[in-house]
């Protein structure tokens, strides 16, 4: 059993501290749970992501039916709209939003290499433009981490850099030295300051802020926990260099970043391996921005025990989605009549009650309802995905489970 | 008890034929149930707006969660899209939507009025082009109710002519006449071709077509039933004609339409009421299109039994909120850090939830979930004005209730 308390050396008495426990083994592939302030998180685990503090068009009691263990926020989004300062105030993001489980915070760090304009790196930072009003920002280690303490998401990510795809191996390797100074200075900031999370007066009494009808219970609560991410590019010994390196500035739990950035399938692969090698198996291994629905399977093969993609909510607002069956892109003529449902082996609250006419319909007629459905079809899709992944695993079938997955370099999305 | 049967004169030996029965009454108002093939609706009865088959964002489970009763369909919708013999192959327009309980469609007359181009009205029927692609479609009062008995809502409406405002006396009576003339062919067709609803043929036996997952039952079930429209413009005269020579024609039930469109409200209830003289007590009364929650409650004093209104999910997706304290913009600055909820005394999801801080973010962030969101409430709020009318009405406390509803011309949206 991993404790995140030894990112500090000291152990924790509250009731809620932070733990990783793995409790079956398939080869490579672990099923467990996570301990947070927040809740319990079985792994391995899908997160949906809710960038600005909501699953778009997803409510929470929905996401909670759905089965939805941890989301996902976007800090850089967050820190745009509506200000960490509110949040703050507020009591944190999982009052803010109405949403008593666990959530993860990403860095900002991909968010402002993609989204954002006129960026410049130095050793310092990251200066850029906002996407939304083109005002001025400046993101270094020290005020990621302290965006993400005001944010109090139950764990958070060092600061990293993005490396972009392809790129020479000096300019990775220099991304990669720089994202392991930021990194230690991102685990010298959360020290200094972790106890500033929203939440932490909240220990064994009345937490201040926050809606007090929610009526949040978060008795025994510690901090957030910090996790630090691999980078490394496409270079195998960068990846096992990056691993290594991270590992040695000690973090409640390792990603693995800058992958599914336009590589093929099988590099991919190749650089998980590489980076899982050295990654402690006491400790949660979070894959970022991944994958398809047979991808995430081939990932929690090699040892991976948390994801999250925009791809499940993104393609159902654009009427792609996903079933037992394959593929569908909603809109098809040829569902105009089709009475039957989505997925006739799903048991989400769509398929149980919609027809493919209807969604067609919906989608057709650029009703929101189509993007509502179309999203929490996707998502019960990808976490039913991963309640069977776990209990194969804790059934010792995996192996048997992965070789019914086609391969996802193979499939076409 | 009246008994919708008696607009043919026969009557219904099944389980569930359309009935109306008023069980309390104050003053003129009336508290009762309406039994259709579908489902039982408690009057006086607001019905949402779900316009192509969905109420904007909102999906059948929770309306049904809100009570909703009842819905109305715009079958100038449904008809460009999907198609009135789509919906009628899937069994009728609950299959399609999946919403096991009664709907009732408008003639397509307001939205023909309203909405399309190049309209032009003959004794025959109205020519019009989409709105959505400009092509080329004739209603007649025949052919509106074919579309509807094919649509298979449980209520439907008779074509009519809704009469622009401001209009001269002679245009009003002439128009007035016209609706008359189209309401006795509305009658003679619909009673010609009743019986090809969808879901006639599932009497006593299992209904073809539609999703067989959802499980409909309409054991028992007999036809839709058909109501007049009064017109009469904004004329007293010409209104107490049109209700007097409306309920001549015999209808299951009688609605008032060609209000609300930019009249001072005081002519509005001038209207109503006298309209309202003249309509038989044993019948539902239905006020189309209106109104503020503080209207309905007024119309309801005036002896309606149903309304319907975008207004609700519309100032919904414009962040206009109604709450016991009052109208909401939600966008407003002032509510970035208010941590309270929406409506302390309202009990739906959204207030119970989620703070007014959140709902601010969600609508300036621009997310899907806002309108949802908004809309949710919105709902709550005027179905819990509905629940609490009939609740005063059956312990005769209506008198003291209406008192305490601020005049709705007073009210300022």
């Amino acid at each position: 059993m991993g404790h995140g308390d030894a990112v500090n050396g000291s152990r924790y008495n509250q009731a809620m501290p932070f733990s990783f426990q793995v409790e079956a083994v398939n080869g490579q592939a672990r099923a467990g749970r996570l301990l947070t302030p927040h809740g319990e998180v079985e792994t391995p685990v899908f997160m949906p992501v809710g960038t600005v503090g909501t699953v778009k068009g997803v409510a929470q009691n929905v996401l909670e039916e759905l089965g939805v263990e941890i989301l996902l926020n976007n800090t850089y989004h967050l820190y745009l709209r509506p200000g960490v300062e509110i949040v703050r105030q507020l009591g944190g993001v999982q009052k803010f939003m109405g949403w008593n489980r666990p959530i993860l915070t990403d860095s900002g760090g991909f968010q402002v290499f993609s989204l954002s304009d006129l960026r410049k790196v130095s050793e310092d930072g990251v200066a850029f433009r906002s996407h939304l009003d083109g005002s001025s920002h400046f993101f270094s280690p020290e005020s990621a981490i302290a965006a993400q303490i005001a944010l109090g998401a139950d764990i958070i990510m060092a600061f990293d850099e993005c490396t972009e795809h392809p790129a020479e191996y000096k300019r990775t390797k220099d991304s990669m030295e720089m994202t392991l100074r930021w990194a230690r200075r991102s685990k010298d900031y959360f020290e200094a300051h972790k106890q500033g999370v929203p939440w932490f007066a909240g220990r064994g009494e009345q937490s201040p802020g926050g809606p007090s009808h929610v009526g949040f219970a978060l008795d025994g609560v510690e901090t957030q926990v910090l996790f630090g991410i691999v980078q490394g590019g496409m270079f195998a010994e960068l990846r096992r260099e990056s691993a290594q390196r991270t590992v040695e500035i000690d973090f409640a739990g390792y990603a693995i970043g800058g992958l599914s950035v336009g590589e093929p399938r099988p590099m991919t692969y190749e650089m998980v391996n590489q980076a899982m090698a050295f990654l402690p198996h006491d400790k949660p291994r979070y894959l970022m921005g991944v994958g398809t629905p047979e991808e995430i399977v081939h990932y929690v093969a090699r040892g991976v025990d948390m994801m999250d993609c925009v791809l499940p909510t993104r393609a159902a607002r654009h009427g792609l989605l996903f079933t037992s069956g394959g593929r569908i892109t909603i809109k098809n003529a040829r569902f105009a009549k089709d009475e039957g449902p989505l997925d006739p082996s799903c048991h989400c609250l769509v398929c149980r009650r919609y027809s493919r006419a209807y969604l067609r319909h919906l989608y057709a007629s650029n009703e929101l309802l189509a993007q509502v459905l179309n999203t929490i079809h996707n998502l019960a899709y990808y976490l039913d995905t991963m309640r069977r992944v776990r209990q194969a695993i804790r059934l010792g079938e995996f192996a048997s489970f992965l070789s019914g997955v086609r391969p996802p370099h193979l499939s076409v999305l």
